[in-house]
């Protein structure tokens, strides 16, 4: 039962030679080594294939020669059958449970024969918790059989046993499994889901760091590797997949602890950001994801037919935050999707992602804002690191990174955007030597800037402070005492920026003499509304923020794309699964 | 400031006459009437801004003609005007502030001058928090000077003010307001942002109940109540407003208490929702909106360009919350939003509402989902009663509703799909005598069973369970032991659905075959990649519900619509603000 039919082991053409830098007479060595890489590993999937095929005809043939009497104890499961032990979780097992008749639900992660009686399996029960099954026919063939032996050690790996047995102490630790002081030594089970002859991706595969991201047919650096390491496969060094390998592997690319790991992180830093909100007052809302028209400018925003109009889909929740604190919702929230049409094939860009945004009435100063924001990252940042310490391990383990530096409490950075660039023509790498203080920077820079600050303060988070005017959009308040500069700031990990915010205009006279200075039409669609709220009623002061929860957790643990730190990432040529 | 240009005060044409049921010859009484109330109320705008501007006009040539002694203690808030004096906030207003200077930030919600030395102004701080203020002139002019007190009292309805005074005990206590043993007495008042001439909708139309909910031009039923009203208009005998009219007004309709009360309803469920999940292993995740293809069938999709394909929005998270499953992660709820490109205007309908959706391994029985949706539900409902107690009773101000009836613990309602038939052929209305046990069911026949389940149960949140084949999409679960019923079922609140779930085919060739079976093509995009899925790797048996949380607010709190229930409505006809 293949999922797949076998991609022809084809010779690349010429065209596709040139594509990969080759000569243009022939194949390059490149396109050459990845095509016999990708036969090396057809051959090995249809060895394989051949030898399940095999396993499970010996032991059909093998139940049909000699009476089995463990025939009740495995097999397909039917909507019958059931297991009366009780159930055991792995995270649990301990001395209590050693001798006792168990019950067990479990992936087949590997398997071995050990000659015509006996049988390894690793059960996974999930994430990364697995213990070494047992089965060994007994001299009586019960409650084991020879015949049951073959078919448990002869079924696809990856398929999903329910199992009767009971807790043994190994003879030595089993390395190979976390649960490495205990053994499950089988006496019933039955398959509940078949895993596939051949698997799309191992698991072992899924949890090697993904090393390329271009999410076309070719992962080659992943092919290069492959070639290199297709003669000594073993555990350890397997090669990693492409990104577009795990995408069209979604089951097992979502059963890598890595990435198990990284959805936790993922929602923790959720859970962490509402948690500190609502102790704080401040209310959820849900802004709209269709609306009437591109609240901010224009530009890469995705439209769509609506009935006999046109709608577009939200690129952020500001104009809708605002509403609300016009409604007198003091303090407001939202976690929800945001949309960018923008055909940037980056590790940096997503078409959908998610969004973690505040607004919040002003008192007397923006910085109460500027304030609330950096607590909240610090909540979630000494959360994580309490709370998913484990995931980041495992992360680590996978996708290498440095500590994460916080600023001590009370000593946090925070540079005015001016001081920021001071640092980088002081202090930067010779070609940000002139960066001026009117203009916004670029990720380069920001990077350079990142990792003097490591250096002289031991963070790896601070805020930049009073952006220049030119660099905001239209709804930033300038600083009364200097209109050069706006009263809004980016936050920053590892030299990235993960938030942007400041101050908005909230009287409708000022709010429309900028929009004016910035270009754009205050009666035009979007944005007449959105002026109108503003006339509507008195809206108090407010600021606030939004946050890339992909950007936080693809930085914060070092991941090589935000890809990676998505559940289902969508880019300019991805739109499944 | 006039937010908009009054609309001319025409008389109907004969063309919009005919539309209201009119003699073709002239206008109707209905358009006659119409047309009166409108003139009336523009009358009255006018009226009120005339004024306003005398109040404000007066204020400022008193202030030219004698030196105002109090002249810093008002007038326009400038970046650096700030009140030193203690905040206070009016939910914690306690005999401790009598005589205390304290600071207060407020919306005017009304006011009144009492002869020229006094005026009475409501001070509204947050939802239905609200003081009444005093600002009388002294003899000597300070603090406070006549010009102050008449500036006050010209103050625009809504007006966000920064104030400074003593908390004092009135005469008697002021019914106008929810604080009503105390009074602010006013010594500094600052204008931070102002509310417009006329507003657009006042704040006790805006606490009133929406009775119209066509999103047209004409909120019929409106106007003629408005045209009854319009010479005796009280706090207590305002006319309600269209839904349209609410829309339009969107700060003004959020700032109405039973519009925050609904809010923190919604909330409360999803929070509610997603601790009752938390706490029982369940991991949170992010489908996407965008996808390549319809993936439950193809209706209603709302389609748009992509780059070079054709992308839809997401009609539900079904599939990816069985990739979830299918990944390894046991137990998983997501919250977002979902969209129907269905052209219904009706209270409802939306184009796009929020989705509380979970899925589960099920380890022997279907009805472990089951029980878990109906304790979650119970949870909410339970939690609700507790935690938005008074918010409840804001809404059922306006919104009467009967007690909300809930099952005893164990004595939950769970009929089958065809004992809910029998009972409403032996206890329904005439026309529901000769229902059947193969199709399903309609809305009135929803509601009419509701109705027999409360009156027999003392319940209006019950299960119904088995539904028939024919009334269930392609991945529900046939019954192993009757394949006329699957294992799923739909939840009901006051007669209505909130919910529908069951048990999903888990095995790629049972899946393969019942997509036949239904007539759809196993390899057409979308339905492909989703058998794939089950073919990669071995899933578990599994099952989930979806929740529809307009719905389960709106039917909950009795609400004539899910419009009310949602912050940002979506119909065939809005897509602003």
């Amino acid at each position: 039962m293949s999922d797949k039919p076998a991609p022809p082991a084809d010779v690349p053409t010429t065209a596709a030679a040139s594509e990969d830098g080759g000569d243009a007479a022939g194949p390059s060595k490149k396109a050459l080594k990845k095509a016999e890489a990708k036969a090396k590993k057809e051959a090995e999937k249809a060895r394989r294939a051949a030898e399940h095929q095999a396993n499970q005809a010996a032991a059909k043939a093998a139940a049909g020669n000699t009476e089995d009497l463990a025939k009740d104890n495995y097999g397909d499961v039917t909507p019958l059958i059931k297991v009366g032990a009780d159930r055991v979780h792995l995270r649990d097992v301990g001395d209590e449970h050693l001798g006792k008749k168990l019950k067990l639900r479990a992936w087949i992660q590997n398997s071995r024969m050990q000659g015509a009686k006996m049988a390894f399996v690793e059960l996974r029960e999930e994430r990364n918790w697995a213990i070494q099954g047992v089965v060994a026919a007994s001299a009586d063939g019960k409650p084991v059989s020879k015949q049951m032996v073959k078919w448990i050690g002869g079924l696809n790996l990856e398929s999903f046993v329910l199992l009767e047995g009971t807790v043994e102490k190994p003879l030595e630790p089993v390395k190979s499994v976390r649960v490495s002081n205990y053994e499950f030594h089988i006496t019933k089970c039955y398959l509940v889901a078949p895993g596939p002859e051949v698997l799309g991706m191992g698991l072992v595969v899924a949890n090697k760091a993904v090393t390329n991201f271009d999410d076309e047919e070719a992962p080659q650096e992943a092919v290069e590797q492959a070639a290199k390491g297709v003669e000594a496969v073993s555990l350890d060094n397997v090669p990693s997949a492409s990104m577009a390998t795990h995408l069209s592997n979604p089951a097992m690319h979502k059963r890598s602890p890595v990435q198990q790991a990284i959805a936790d992180v993922r929602m923790m830093t959720r859970k962490l950001f509402a948690d500190y909100l609502d102790a704080r007052g401040f209310n959820q809302f849900e802004p709209p994801c269709l609306i009437g028209a591109a609240s901010e400018g224009g530009a890469n925003v995705f439209m769509l037919p609506y009935f006999e109009k046109t709608a577009c889909l939200a690129q952020s929740p500001q104009f809708y935050k605002q509403i609300e604190i016009a409604g007198g919702r003091k303090r407001v929230y939202c976690i929800g999707p945001v949309f960018r049409a923008e055909n940037s094939n980056t590790p940096r860009h997503m078409t959908e992602f998610t969004g973690l945004d505040i607004e919040m009435e002003i008192e007397e100063s923006y910085h109460e804002v500027r304030d609330m924001l950096e607590g909240v990252l610090l909540h979630i940042f000494r959360g994580l690191s309490e709370k998913c310490a484990e995931q980041i391990a495992i992360v680590r383990s996978v996708y290498a990174s440095e500590e994460f530096l916080l600023p001590d409490p009370g000593k946090e950075v925070r540079l005015t955007f001016a001081e920021g660039q001071a640092l980088l023509r002081a202090e930067g790498p010779e070609e940000f030597r002139q960066v001026s203080d009117d203009e916004d920077m670029s990720t380069p820079q920001e990077k350079a800037l990142g990792a003097i600050i490591r250096r002289k303060y031991r963070t790896d988070f601070y805020v930049l402070d009073k952006f220049p005017e030119g660099a905001r959009p239209f709804y930033a308040l300038e600083d009364p005492e200097d209109n050069k500069i706006t009263n809004s700031y980016d936050f920053f990990i590892r030299g990235q920026e993960v938030l942007s915010g400041g101050q908005r205009i909230h009287t409708p006279s000022l709010l429309e003499e900028r929009i004016r200075k910035k270009g754009i039409d205050p009666t035009s669609p979007g944005i007449k509304e959105y002026v109108d709220v503003f006339r509507s009623a008195g809206v108090p002061p407010h600021g606030g923020g939004g946050i890339g929860l992909d950007r936080v957790v693809a930085w914060y643990l070092n991941l090589p794309s935000v890809h990676l730190a998505s559940y289902y990432p969508r880019t300019p040529k991805r739109l499944m699964p």
